[in-house]
């Protein structure tokens, strides 16, 4: 073998010509044919020979010589020769990798420091012991501590200050897309990361970690120069701006201080819905970080104690029964992840009894689990949960939750009034059922005058608080909604836009009764124009403006009485659903509101710097207010109202995944579905770091499966 | 540039070659010379020609050309076909990695599975609800429910039982090393994992992941198809066999089972030692994942705080004293992990003013920080602490620990006499000063005649648990000692070996007063031999028989009497110091017990098969014990005493790494050792699992830094 390969490789030219050196060349002129290589040589020699009279046969001879080399080529010398360059390529990939793995060893090796001294610092005085003031007299926290950090952080002090509070989808969200060096940013929350909240569901059984949904809000707000409180907001002084803001010493001490803004944006988030079942207290959520990791650690636990031999058949099942309630995205793929795990992992570490044992149930009061999607997605989950033994229990009212089962109604399939009471014993319940608002917005809205729906902080939509006349507070993400209400508004459009347009072209202005007003068709064309660019999503209901016009002039006068217009716009409200409490939506409305601060920003009218700072406290009379809030132009003449487009759902269960991509576009399927839908997530994650994690965990899974450890 | 590159593409025979098939190789001899490669073309055209007239200038001119064509080799063209082949190459690895990743991906599809059914699982009745005896009647789990999971596991069902408490460094060095289908083996621990303690520090900080430190304990019993029990050991009934084991249910109900055995292994490591200060409730220790948990978690709390507007100066320095008591490895590499952690990440992340605040105190009782290890290396290790500004305090014993500072007292560097008490405020303090009996040890080593050590179960060299009279219960790991009591065996010693000889070699037994016995040098090297057979631990002080002899004949008699010997022995005892509590000693029993347990399989005393199973509870008078102990042969005939050697020391430092290896040979050094230790701990890793993860971690911390963020 080892001799075939060697003349393999003599024979092999473009070895060769590598050695082929202007020395060579010229010596395959001279006389001595030794050592010669019989395909060059024969060209050159030849020539020189050309009048030596033994040529022809000579030559003959060579041709003959070439031509054996041509024949010789035989399939093994290909092989032989594919064989040898596989090797060299190898060879060098090998080179590659090592050298690739030493120059990540020598930049490794450059990322260890060494202490660093950095001298004496500057910070004002004020930073370390804040100056007192506004109505509950509290410290203000006017300047922050690292404020003078760096020269880029110095720059941006004096910057109209932006307080985000909450880093959720909606937060982050802003800060990725807000321009640097624009507002002195700072970022109040009780948790300092932002979670990936899609992939919640599969950090619960160990498919991905819990830190690879995380990335570090200081490392988001490093590009902005920002700072970050970890403290929890308490309430708002709108007059003053002002957030007041709490945290817990080590001790159990509550500290509140105040945070002053120029520009608040409320990202708070929201809780569960308790729907006002009683016993909650003894299912599990599944909305933060630490939810996740109870719910491991009671799978965990729960697989443990069903193997003890002191556990009766009663006790096991009851162990081993999960159940959902909440047929919605959160609910179906943490039930679609369990079943996975139960089927790819714990079947192989522990006893078999446990799968004979585990049933998962899920809870859905409507009549279809993803009801929001379209029907044949459902239709599809639905079958894929009954092929994976996962039993689904729709229109399913949730009763009661007792320490060890539920108790809910369900309406029999047939005949739709009559309902059965039944209970299920569970180990492990999960109730994913919808938003409810956090104690701190409901504070918020009822102390506001104009917020009416009890789940949200209402927006116009340019999400502007309503109820804030200063129209600097924002609220976006799961604890907001947009009001749409155009019918109230109609005497306004009717004043603003028609009344003063008659104006302009009579040029005289003239006592108008609005309720006896008649709008001709240009009329409520322009009229529709101003409705679709104030509310953007009642564009699609403002399509064919002169079917609309035609239908609703009920006495066909060809005009339309302000009864009529008022039947129209109450008819295209109620065709507008509020917006969904989805990750997409907050983060569309924080990357909206970045935009729309950068165009503020960059607005003539933008305050140059903040207001002037009063280092001394006045201890005479009430105390003095240190920031002075700066005035802003209005958000309609700088910038569009928000539009959410619904870029589609999907939802992963189990192996599978579907894809709403609307307008009829669907998708349902198996493993290619699963890996478009990881696909999906990958790229919508928050940063290269956590993508790579991510890549590392789900190969990890792939090699070694999930572990049933919990640290 | 892209002319260029063609034509020294085209100049290439290397390409050429490839594509130089038979039928080309023809048309070579032909009369058409256009579309040829004017390299090859010039021979065989050149031969067919040889006759005509015009041959001598058509030659020379292609020789002219070709002579051209390799002078055109100049240096530019040598780049470019190096770029052409750097181009094929990087091409190659681009498809092979691309090859390598589709391949990677149809793997992992095939990783997914769907609900298996099992049909009906066959589980013993007495697995389900097992009968009640033992002095306690309660549940005996003589079968467990996955006992008949599969071919293999009803195999070993019928294997003599051994019982293994804890899952530490101890216990899996044993079951890696156990041999399949020899035993019926159970573990039984709190933990369902494998934790790898020497690298814990790291995971305070987060250069590790917790969980690239943890392996399932089911992974490893896989092999063995052992079982696994998660409850803690509340106490052994050596006379009947049973070890009772008691669990806690979800509702609070503490559940207490016996689990019969064979052979018992005892490995529950140990807790931290307090000695006897008061107030160790505000100190955190370093055993456990959990441990590791709270301690970032409270680094990550405190510096949140430090920013805090509210936090005073004082409160801010409070906060960032971070104080470890003890300077043994654990301490020393926590400190030097916190160290780099904060130089590293805290300081591009946080408010600079926290870096100027941050203090670590190392209190060490003795003189030198790893007093333990070679004192060039302890200098080593104070010297880099001082670079990293890491105060070390020795000669400082604990006084008391309140709430938020610690007392202590110091010894003067020059008067050692005088001793001043300090006090240092902390934020977070380690406590990791040696180790102490857990309580299942402690009530275990009171009930047993023979056991005198506070700290540890005594042992023989064979690692059975003095005081236990079957010789079938083994201690390993940091729960145990071995007891070297060379001196106290001496009559035995005598009568065996001395007395037995002698009469072997006289052939009459006589009565001899061993009180008045004379050893000549022959009996001493038997008997040498004996001892270090026996105590493989006296080799290295029993190396010079005759010198020995000889300073111990104090009366210069030739010959030993029995006061001399017993001087000598007592001598020899005081030299053996007892075994360091480290993962390398727990790992050696482990291996040690292993093997002995193989030889003991194999031995042709070894029960072919567990005693008979009665499934009949008799309900008349004392409950039926259900298991039937088995009866092995002596220890000491099979397999020989477990000598402990020590393969030296390691300790990270702060990108600096200290090994002491034993006998001089030490090396303390930067980035190169550090690297060095890394892949020490990398290699002794457990499995290819956490190998994976680790190396994933490093390269993480590497890439992005550790993250402060805590799930």
């Amino acid at each position: 073998m080892y001799r075939s390969l060697s003349r393999s490789v003599r024979s092999l030219p473009s070895v060769r010509t590598r050695t082929l050196q202007p020395a060579q060349v010229r010596s395959l002129h001279s006389q001595t044919p030794h050592r010669r290589h019989p395909f060059f040589t024969s060209n050159p020699t030849t020539a020189s020979r050309s009048q030596s009279p033994s040529l022809t046969s000579q030559v003959t001879k060579r041709v003959v010589s070439t031509e054996a080399l041509f024949k010789s080529k035989k399939p093994q010398y290909r092989l032989f020769r594919f064989v040898y360059r596989g090797l060299a390529f190898f060879g060098f990939s090998v080179l590659t990798i090592t050298g690739a793995t030493l120059a990540f060893f020598i930049y490794d090796a450059t990322t260890y420091k060494e202490s660093a001294e950095f001298g004496d610092l500057s910070i004002p005085e004020v930073a370390l012991s804040p100056v007192r003031g506004g109505p509950k007299n509290l410290p203000i926290a006017e300047i922050l501590v690292d404020e003078e950090d760096s020269e880029a952080t110095r720059k941006c002090a004096d910057k109209p200050k932006l307080v985000v509070l909450g880093t959720g989808w909606g937060s982050v969200g802003l800060l990725k897309n807000l321009k640097e060096e624009d507002w002195n940013v700072t970022v109040i929350s009780t948790s300092n990361y932002f979670l990936y909240t899609p992939l919640l569901p599969s950090a619960t059984v160990g498919t991905v970690e819990l830190r690879s949904l995380m990335e570090p809000i200081r490392r988001v707000l490093q590009r902005l120069k920002g700072h970050f409180i970890r403290a929890s907001a308490e309430s708002v002084d709108l007059e003053n701006k002002l957030v007041e803001v709490s945290q817990v010493m080590d001790d159990g001490e509550k500290r509140s201080f105040y945070v002053p803004y120029d520009k608040l944006v409320i990202g708070v988030g929201a809780t569960g819905n308790t729907h006002g079942v009683p016993g909650l207290e003894y299912t599990l959520a599944l909305k933060s970080s630490g939810d996740a990791r109870r719910i491991r650690q009671k799978l965990i636990d729960n697989f443990e104690r069903a193997c003890l031999p002191t556990t009766t058949d009663d006790e096991r099942k009851k162990l081993l029964s999960f159940v959902v309630c909440g047929g919605g995205p959160t609910g179906v793929e943490f039930a679609a992840e369990l079943s996975d795990m139960i089927n790819e992992d714990m079947i192989t570490q522990y006893p078999k009894i446990l799968r004979n044992e585990i049933s998962i149930h899920l809870i859905q009061s409507a009549g279809h689990i993803l009801n929001t999607y379209d029907e044949a997605l459902s239709t599809y989950a639905e079958s894929k949960f009954a092929r994976d033994s996962i039993g689904v229990l729709t229109n399913s009212r949730v009763q009661e939750v007792r320490p060890d089962r539920i108790i809910f109604s369900q309406k029999d399939t047939e005949d739709r009034t009559k309902v059965i009471t039944k209970e299920l014993p569970f180990g492990l319940c999960l109730w994913s059922t919808g938003v409810g608002q956090v104690p701190f917005c409901e504070a918020l809205a009822k102390s506001l005058p104009g917020q009416k729906n009890r789940r949200a902080l209402e927006t116009d939509s340019h999400l502007r608080l309503i109820g804030d006349d200063s129209g600097d507070v924002y609220a976006i993400g799961d604890c907001s909604t947009v009001k749409n209400n155009i019918a109230e508004h109609l005497t306004e459009f009717i004043t603003d836009r028609v009344l003063s347009q008659r104006e302009r072209r009579t040029g005289s202005r003239k006592a108008v009764d609005t309720d006896s007003i008649q709008l001709s068709f240009g009329e409520w064309r322009a009229l529709a124009k101003e409705i679709k660019k104030r509310f953007p999503q009642t564009s699609q209901h403002l399509r064919r403006l002169d079917k609309l016009f035609q239908d609703f002039d009920t006495d066909k006068s060809g005009t339309l009485s302000i009864q009529e217009l008022k039947v129209l716009l109450d008819k295209i409200d109620s065709k507008l659903t509020s917006l969904p409490a989805t990750a997409q939506r907050a983060n569309q409305q924080g990357i909206y509101l970045a935009h729309k601060l950068n165009a503020i920003a960059r607005s003539p009218h933008f305050p140059s710097a903040g207001a002037p700072i009063t280092t001394q406290p006045s201890f005479l009379g009430k105390p003095q207010l240190l920031h002075k809030p700066t005035v802003f132009p209005e958000d309609e003449s700088v910038y569009k109202a928000f539009n959410y487009r619904h870029l589609g759902s999907l939802a992963y269960v189990g192996n599978a995944a579907v894809f709403d991509l609307g307008g009829g576009w669907n998708i349902g399927g198996g493993l290619v579905a699963m890996y478009l839908w990881r696909s999906v997530y990958f790229a919508q994650s928050v940063s290269f770091r956590t993508r790579m994690m991510l890549a590392m965990d789900w190969g990890r899974r792939s090699l070694f499966g999930r572990d049933l450890i919990m640290p």
